[in-house]
């Protein structure tokens, strides 16, 4: 902490409020009501409290701020124009397409982690910034700002337990209490008690102040500084609309630029008087320079996979060993589980680097959001769970998306393959949420090898990823030599009399394959082509494919039609003139053997064997 | 509550133990330890507590049961075969493909009323059901089991808040703590104080009993049974495997079945030895006969749309007039919004039908969640916010599909068309989500006209159904006698000579009729189609209009690639052997003004012409 003034402090805040005005006036759009509660504290927090290179946002010993309440972001622009990151002036640009100074801010701007402006996502990357302190060992801490009516959603309180898991000091959260939804007060208004009651009760260092009184904030993140063992929540009173009286504390302002003229020319001659003369320019207290080694990463060091081929290994006993191997030659890696690590097999992780094991319990969206957080920070986050469970979080999966981290899901158990558990526990949408998310590599290997080599490939690509694994054993197919390019596919039979190409994806290329024997004792010979990566896909293969085998293509998969496998070959080919032929799921499925399940619901050999005849 | 004996409820309780273990055993699988420490909680229920007529699971006035740790499946279907519903030898099929006694409850069975078996989203739906108690003026209770494990989850928080904030009274949620997950211990074990300090300072009445301890449970119901004004939690402390001495609370029995032989028939026989001699079979209490009135739906009440052709109106407020309209003539809706009303223009119910409106605050789970609630007792909940939020409820949704229910979904602000909130606000993956569920129908109209009439047609769709709204004002296309049937388009303009087929949807419908004018200028004259029903989707009308154009299809939508108008048309048309030019946003946006958006990425008029010249 440094030692600025109060009235330093006060007027950093009347400024944060006046370009918060003047820039959403300008853009006609935004939330400066929202901005005007929580200058206060912003204030206290960038030029009294935090340690930061304003010139270097990512300097990995600053300390981080999070902006959970992402439709503020004209304040949290404003705090870098007046910290000296950039010429205030920019901020006029607020909103327009020339700039990255967006509607809710997003890492296209060097001083965002992660992207925000889904509520209470914002909070459980603060739980990955600061767990990755512990990392990387760094002193920096990490603050977060949420709005009270975040804390109605659900994910907040999975973070409140994983924080308090973690025991996490290193961690201190500001609600601005200003009462005050979109469209009407909040469910707990003012009451300051109710809030304190609950962030009591899960653990955590809490305190009440308000939120416009300087010292008062002052005091609470001492308090946070130097409290051990636990994570500390400030809940801070304040006024929405706060500094400007006409609107302060009123409900029908939310998300209401003001007019351009003299409604905004008043309301910054109303804030220009409440600057205090003769106070000092804030001094931004730097944090130390650091002189640790970088994470070391070397994958020339991988051993080669260890499959005899034709063993039975399920997809997802092969990715929790191949993620223990990479962790091994990557110590970037973390990986975090939502207590499902024995049957994800991420627990052969936790094993092998129990410090970078992180478990979750039943709560993906902080686990998911905890993994965007870290790799915000240089990590590289491997957060699994079944992959049905993985819509649980889907919205973080979009919001990573937009914060362009290196995210590596996976999502285990997919498909009616799973058998018994019957539908609830079966994904069948995941690589359609998956693909969904633009540039993120989705890859669906069907046996040991190739889930081996594309985990290390999922590590080392830049970005999100998304690895699909299966319940059942295969039999490892590939020599430990192959290789497996994010992009590419195999071509597992093929000869010059093919006419048509069948194309599979996990355990369905193995339903192809059976098809292929059964159509070659009739002598009809098909192209059999595994699609590992559906995202993005080996497009040229499948076109040659098509050109080959007469434009004849069926694709097979455990998933629902919709943006799946046969949409995915669909697009790729497309600019060929070919269209496709889609065996996938299209009811909801009910519990029963694999084996009948496959028959049951139209993706066995039987149905390729079919399929291919009817285009014949 | 009746006057069952305490060694009555026991022996029920040992009977549903001894059948979870043989069902489980039988099978193969499942959760046999998870049923043996709820055993005791669920006798005390289904036979000393709940009222509810065993021959008719659906009967109005019947108290609710909700599982919500569903994967203790085999105890329920003990419960109702000891209550006298089916045969005792059916629960040995369990997980058979041949019966409806899944590996996880579905609402295949009658006494189901949601799927189960996603954590966490059995309390959200039981406060839908509560809640339709009080809608139908019924005294019946609703009582919902679950996993300790499951308090991890963000959604039981939500539901925690909506429970308080509508007092529900009629609510009584149990926690079966056994102190133990999947994978290792929970993360508050039996730390009982831990656990009664969160539920307490949200606000419900919090009681801790031994699980195990018929009269503490008997005493726990009865207090919730009198308790008024606020919600009941029992924190229910057990053992996992509880009667098996060498078992009971153990790790490492999660989602094990006992070894068929002898360690099931040594397992029975120590429980067999629990039953108490002499004790008389339950009685289960009735509920009392109603006499209400059925809910008065009459849609030939409902007036015919009031727009003029060119008027300049939001689809998001058209769907707002409409919902309030068929709510007029359909007393079953209800409507759910999450902070948002006034964007979404839900408020526009609310004004219309107080009594009938649900604010669920920034908590979109639970929204879902008692939307399916609602649903399973005979309302047609009609949840809304933004399109892009959606997302945060994705396995509600799945689960909803599951749950074969009449959610009728809204997401406004759909696409890039928002213009300059930015990514984090524009849902472009929504359509996508809603198209993975088999069955539900799918609507994206343009403009007012055709989205009134769209929400009378989806509040009579039996299952789910989704709206897809925008942000934009768009001119009235449709005259008010015009009918939009599911599954239906509308061609715009076509003749003789028209050379490829542009197919939008929304607000890029407008772009193809721009773009058809700038065509028609050149000479060139292309059909255009309204795709405002993408699942089902009008295959034969696509395929005509692909046939009578040389083949040439062009998609263009304000959605990514993946799953939605591009996919969908492409599927339709594969049986006819048409490829598809898709139009889409292929990757993640960023703020600006809708009009550059739509041009920057991609979708405007001008590469609607380009897409058709290139295919000439």
């Amino acid at each position: 902490m440094t030692d600025t003034s109060v009235d330093t402090l006060k007027n950093a805040a009347t400024q944060l409020r006046i370009d918060s005005v003047r820039s959403t006036s300008e853009a006609g759009s935004g939330h400066p009501t929202t901005c005007l509660s929580a200058a206060d504290i912003v204030a206290t927090l960038f030029f009294g409290e935090m340690r930061y290179d304003p010139k270097d946002p990512q300097n990995p010993e600053n300390d981080r701020f999070v902006l959970s309440k992402g439709h503020a972001a004209p304040i949290l622009y404003a705090a870098w124009a007046e910290a000296g990151l950039f010429p205030r002036e920019e901020l006029l640009k607020l909103r327009r397409i020339d700039t990255d100074l967006e509607g809710h801010p997003t890492p296209r701007l060097s001083f965002v982690d992660v992207a925000t402006g889904s509520l209470g996502q914002g909070i459980c990357a603060a739980i990955g910034t600061a767990l990755n302190a512990r990392r990387i060992k760094s002193p920096y801490r990490t603050y977060v700002l949420l709005g009270d009516g975040e804390m109605a959603e659900g994910s907040v309180w999975e973070a409140a337990n994983m924080a308090l898991h973690y025991d996490l000091d290193n961690l201190c959260a500001v609600i601005d209490v200003n009462g005050l939804g979109q469209s009407q007060a909040t469910q707990f208004g003012h009451d300051m008690d109710a809030l304190a009651r609950r962030w009591d009760s899960f653990g955590w260092h809490t305190l009440v102040v308000d939120g416009h009184d300087i010292p008062a904030l002052q005091g609470a993140f001492a308090s946070a500084r130097t409290t051990s063992g636990k994570p500390t929540m400030v809940l801070a009173r304040t006024l929405k609309g706060k500094g400007l009286a006409a609107i302060e504390g009123k409900d029908g302002w939310h998300g209401k630029a003001l007019k351009k003229g003299k409604e905004t020319d008043d309301a910054i001659a109303e804030l220009e008087k409440q600057f205090v003369t003769g106070a000092p320019k804030p001094v931004i207290q730097k944090p130390a320079a650091s002189s640790r080694p970088a994470d070391k990463v070397d994958y020339s060091k991988l051993p080669p996979p260890n499959y005899k081929l034709g063993d039975l290994v399920a997809t997802r006993e092969a990715w929790g060993v191949a993620l223990a191997a990479v962790g091994g030659v990557d110590e970037r890696i973390v990986a975090l589980d939502a207590d499902v690590k024995n049957s994800t097999f991420s627990d052969k992780f936790e094993k092998a680097h129990p410090d970078r094991f992180f478990e979750g319990f039943i709560a993906e969206q902080v686990m998911v959001g905890a993994a965007m957080g870290f790799a915000a920070r240089g990590a590289v986050a491997f957060p699994s769970t079944f992959a049905c469970f993985l819509t649980r979080a889907a919205d973080f999966i979009r919001m990573s998306g937009i914060s362009f981290v290196n995210v590596k899901l996976a999502g285990s158990h997919a498909g009616i393959s799973i058998g018994e558990d019957g539908p609830s526990q079966m994904a069948l949408e995941d690589l359609s949420m998956m693909r969904a998310v633009p540039d993120c590599a989705v890859l669906y290997p069907c046996e040991a090898v190739s889930t081996e080599r594309l985990v290390a490939e999922m590590a080392q690509h830049k970005g999100l990823a998304y690895m699909r694994t299966s319940r059942p054993k295969t039999p490892v197919t590939y020599g430990p030599d192959e290789t497996f390019p994010i992009g590419g596919s195999k071509v597992l039979r093929q000869s010059g009399d093919d006419v048509a190409t069948v194309v599979g994806v996990g355990v369905t290329v193995f339903e192809a394959l059976k098809a292929y024997d059964e159509l070659f004792a009739q002598g009809i010979h098909i192209r059999v082509i595994d699609a590992y990566s559906l995202q993005p896909i080996d497009a040229a293969t499948l076109i040659a494919a098509g050109r080959a085998t007469g434009g004849r293509i069926v694709t097979v998969e455990d998933h629902y039609p919709s943006g799946g496998l046969g949409d995915a070959v669909s697009e790729a080919v497309s600019s060929a003139g070919f269209s496709v032929r889609r065996l996938a799921v299209r009811e909801i499925p009910r519990s029963g053997q694999p084996d009948e399940l496959l028959e049951r619901y139209g993706i066995s050999a039987k149905h390729v064997v079919e399929a291919v005849k009817a285009l014949l």
